[in-house]
């Protein structure tokens, strides 16, 4: 394969050298941590709209990227070639998994069955290349959002002529999703959601996104294919609010249309921010209800009101993704850690694609091992058992848990406390001792 | 009754004086708007813990407020006139329901039997001023939030003991809600959430807050309360996030534990915007999942991130939130419109308690006229049913909505139709002119 | 002139019929508003880049515009012929001015030479239909973001070779200034900013931004040219901070660089409210310093973080900025309102941008009537001027105010002052009333 | 002296065990790092109102603190006992400096003159204790917002009584900082601002701020006070926009009315968040302008829109306050950090006063190690100065910086200079790299 990128294989360098460069600092796949392979622990995936579609446009700006591949001008050309830069990027990088739309890997034809025909030819090449490489497809997804036909949505449009469109490219999908091994099969609904509420049915548009993912789930299920089915919630943009805006949302809309049995959570660090929430809130709801499936690994800038998709870098972040993916045992039944991020627009250099997923497989593989040790440790989680001692060791505790208390039991017990009695019963959470401590992890960990 | 407040009942005065003083523009309890009688229609109540006992505090402030009732100084006499001038306002100002929080009415005493022994006093007054004036109690609540015990929450509190507190305080309520005729009962549960992830164990708090509602609701049919539960969701503040953030998330949490069918949600415009979302937008979802209760009225400033508690002045806001209301033929079951408002700090004067309800109720009387408007036009009906209308006047459309499609015949109907086809089936929405139209009837409606 | 945009002169129609479509309800040209001509308050003026140029993309989806010159297929006889559809478009609408972009108006060349040579040809048909219509060029600005060498900034590049660039792209709009009329130049500094501080050293590119200032300033007077210099503020995006962040930000920069006599604001609501203000607050604060040059309509969405240039359609932002403008006489020496906006990415018809701009037109009409109604009646002026009249009627007013007073002075004065009379020199400010005030203007005025 | 506190001096403990206890792992005052002491470095103060005032209130609770002081009941008794609380607490937490509110030391009396009365006699105290102690006053200032006297604003009250009271408060503040030899007098104006501009004379308002900054000037030139004047920015909470918004507008302002040579900044990170900051952006933008004084110590969470007033424990964000403190050469002329934090309200024992301030100070002392270090090796700076290096290696880039560049001179460089040849002066910044280089110094400069 000649060195198309020009970027030797990605080695380990260890923590010696400061200025970061082109190597791994902490991310060796092999290296076993909390009883496996660091690799077991992350699954790595790149996305293939970011890494090799963007531009790096921005609303005010032309794309400055420095491909490799910008020197093919034929659209089938260029995506072809494209599957290979990937392929060999993946190789280089050292990740196993990778994610794609169906519009990010092949130009779309006048009618879906042109479009079809173009997507299966570059399925065939990342086919070919799936099997002499051993690179999986973590999961792959249909682009409803960008073209004008979905200007309304798609499964939510006003339009049922662009529902059946939009459920007749999900089939060509789900058939793409068997054919290639995807290990999940990924719903993102930028463009369901509403604009305006005055001209917009929100109870039947639910209803229509409902309806299709039955379908997804009906039609899976005749062809075989036993991915599994994720949402991933985004609050708002491009609409300015999006139906699945964050994970309790979604939890809800899944379990008023029968829908929590088929389908779990693809949570990412950028979009939760956007909801008001942290990273680790979306993951830790996610697992309360016993529906994280997978993670996109990014990070915003809380001060920013869009998506930044930037690689995450965060130490904060990723130790607390880690370490709710240690105590969960795994990311998902089949997630992985896909890299929905772009290198700034001011990184726009092929070698910052490499340097950019270094950086964040870095990060991630950093929070893996202060995860790690905080687990061995059982730091927060004896912080954690004796926070709620009294409800496994006291006897009013025990009976509030199993039911058999009630409120006249309760006012019975309490009736005459007095309130000194009841503070002492309060405990100081000494939070900033805590925080500091996951400050002291992170350092000792990392050397 | 000597006139305490020194203001006589306010009169409806009509729009002729442009300067708004101490008169109705717009609110004529017994008109006839859209059927049913304004007051129907609005069923506003004040808020004790505003209206009477907020002293204008703010974090870096002492309280402004000039009450009245600021001569007396025992606890309890002061609790005892204060029911005095609080059923006074109502009568002066017009309006037939309240609300409160058992806290704000009497002085806790250091067991919780000695604070139901001042509490009963003072809901002993209060029994006999509902008779006397026949005002009636939209709905009372426990607070669970303000003393020192319930530091790290009630229901969600790491503390057994808290716990039973909580629960038999709740006992307490629930009796004074049966004994006062409540038509419904909220819960707040500004202390039920987290201030931090690391020490949380959220699957357990959540656990514990199912528990405490199926406790209540246990009770409740126990003693034959036949008021209708309500959760009032805010996301954050006090604490950095809150359990039911918002309308989806408590439906999530509803019927995740099995509480859907016993409890409709409390909706509050500036609880919306701290969320993220619009007024309308949460009573919205409401409808959607038949969940809506009741609603507390208030505006908050979007460019600010706490909460506000204005009295409600938008027109744009009163106005949606009326259509919805409308549009579902009342507010809930047994809902009305709570001034869970405050006059600003800079409004201190016992004058101002009345002036800001009035500008609160015209506000909101106001809206109903602007909705009752449209709808008598039709103008936002007409518009969704014609933007849907490919659902029900389409063989394509209707295969989807009665679950006859599957994505092999859908894919059938559009494999082959081009994209100058699907364009054309997608339709501008001119949101510009549908703004305005809204500007329009806003104007007309209100001479 | 050949009818190519399918729609006729928009007529005025009055408010009878409430549902918005292609007439005026509020906006008469030639119609006296206090004093002066409707037209001569407004100075409405369309943005080329917005309403010629936009494909209404978003950073998720292609352009859904549908314009009737989409059929030019070859760049240059399509920025000409563009120039023919915008000058129907004024005159069919009804604006007397103008604003572009140099690079919105004609494509680029490999060289500057070449950029210019082109421009220039679009500008000779520009200048043609300026002779022919007598509609005026309110403002021109120099595109110094959108090409690929302005990623790391114009005036603020960290390459001087780019600085260069842009002064010499600069000076050719200047060039054009002169040329065409115009009556302000306008710097945005969408780049100059920074995207991380780590690598930025902030004094260094603000005294380049200030050479860049004084480059320009001192070619304009070396040509002759006496449009009023502009800058606009916006806080963030497409950077994540920039430069010119707000009123405020701007006037210390211009008052640090020793630029305020040459350069006055030009200020936008979205823009206002990513700063965290409203619109009235950076129209006020650049009264206060004398520096309100122009203004920017449309309008954000404050609960949603990024830029969305809507239309204008919220009166209480018209009402508050024309109120504003009444108060100062004028928008500013040579100022308009420029509409900075653009349809939803839903309305893209031809009609739509009719619409959108009739609506805008519209509502600052309707906020210019109002505030006229409000400086009639001094309501505003009145609160005012008693609110501060102990400055004006009391000795120890006016001594603070003419410098005589000092510290020990005014000790002498209120040490022995009681409390009670303090809080007796303090008065409520009623604000609830004040708002619900302004309510009863917007009515009674726009009937 | 009794064991007040019952905590014994904070000893050194370094960095072998991982969770943080009451021991230093950072801060050795003695040690030298960049060639000064810490101490000197850091100059670390307690806040006398958020250390020994705060009750730990909210806006929906009363506080929760436990203090070893609660046991006093008469205020001048507490007043005079926390004196000394405060000076042992000093000693054994190891800081050599305090700051406070005239208002948070001594209760207030009916008139000013009983107010300074017993102010007095608590700096009395103050007095011998510094002597006894060596304990010295960063800075105090005078409590303008708490007092309902000051609802509309102090030296912007709307009433000339009250701006005459703030006045002699000052004026006795002053007296007081010449006494306890303060090094800085702070000015923060929490309620000089606006609740709503339709009632607001803007302008005159920020006259009579700028006249009682120049009568503040004057008396302390008067008395011979040497302190250095700083305004702390904060650009909203309590009101809903604050004059001294941020570093930036109080620039604008200063310069505006000839206080520029008398006042410098005091910058807060929670602050700078509220305003859509970054805490290192205030600070550069304040070193850029020659303005940088001191540095309020604490940090906020930046999906929170309160002031949370956290203590510092984020390592990037003291990390990058220390790295721009080093810079400079020190925190101001007469700087220092001052604590204006307080334990949440779940860390309610006097411990956690301690815990969290060391771990505030452990925080700053990481913060100034890893600074160290990056300076050491000139990771920045070379990055900076590589980045700029055409400005100074290029005749282009010093005749733009020199001022012997005009707009010709530019045009004639560059208008022949091809698209490619432009993309090639650009380079890009591999940020993400270089936010992995400071995460590699946090961790190998820790351990």
């Amino acid at each position: 394969m000649p060195d198309l990128w020009d970027i030797e294989k990605i080695p380990f360098v260890g923590t010696e050298k400061l200025e970061q460069g082109l190597g791994f600092r902490y991310y060796q796949p092999e290296r076993t941590v909390a009883g496996k392979p660091m690799k077991e622990w992350l699954r790595f995936a790149v996305a293939y709209w970011h890494t090799f579609d963007q531009r790096l446009t921005d609303p005010f700006g032309d794309g400055t990227a420095q491909r490799p591949y910008d020197k093919y001008t034929d659209p089938l050309d260029l995506a072809l070639a494209k599957v290979d830069y990937a392929f060999e990027f993946y190789q280089k990088l050292g990740v196993e998994y990778f994610c794609f739309h169906d519009r990010d890997i092949a130009p779309e034809g006048d009618t879906l069955r042109e479009s079809n025909a173009r997507l299966d030819k570059v399925v065939d090449r990342i086919a070919e290349q799936q099997k002499a490489t051993g690179v999986k497809l973590l999961w792959n997804t249909s682009n409803l959002f960008t073209n004008p036909r979905f200007v309304s949505g798609a499964a939510s449009s006003p339009s049922a002529k662009i529902f059946a469109y939009a459920g007749a490219q999900l089939k060509h999908s789900l058939e793409i999703a068997k054919r290639l091994g995807a290990e999940n099969y990924v719903f993102w609904g930028g463009r369901e959601g509403y604009e305006n509420l005055w001209n917009t049915d929100l109870r039947r548009e639910q209803d229509h996104m409902a309806r299709f993912f039955h379908l997804a789930v009906d039609y899976a299920s005749q062809i075989g294919l036993d991915a599994q089915f994720l949402i991933e919630p985004k609050p708002k943009e491009p609409t300015t609010h999006q139906y699945d805006f964050d994970a309790a949302t979604t939890i809800a809309f899944l379990r008023s249309y029968d829908l929590v049995d088929h389908f779990k959570l693809n949570l990412e660090g950028n979009h939760a921010n956007l909801a008001g929430h942290s990273y680790q809130h979306e993951i830790r709801v996610a697992r309360a209800a016993g529906l994280l499936g997978s993670l996109d690994a990014n990070q915003g800038d809380k001060l920013i009101g869009w998506d930044m998709d930037e690689f995450p870098s965060d130490l904060y972040e990723t130790t607390a993704a880690m370490w709710e993916v240690l105590a969960e045992g795994s990311i998902g039944p089949h997630g992985g850690l896909n890299f929905d991020a772009k290198p700034r627009r001011t990184s726009f250099t092929a070698r910052d694609l490499f340097q950019a997923h270094i950086v964040g497989m870095d990060s991630f593989a950093a929070g893996l091992l202060v995860a790690a040790k905080l687990h061995e440790d059982g730091y927060i989680e004896n912080l954690v058992a004796e926070r709620y001692a009294s409800y496994t060791h006291s006897a009013l505790g025990t009976g509030i848990e199993d039911g058999s208390a009630d409120l006249a039991s309760l006012e019975q017990a309490i009736l005459d406390v007095p309130q000194s009695e009841l503070l002492a019963a309060t405990a100081s959470d000494h939070l900033e001792a805590v925080k500091a401590t996951v400050n002291n992890y992170i350092v000792a960990a990392l050397n």
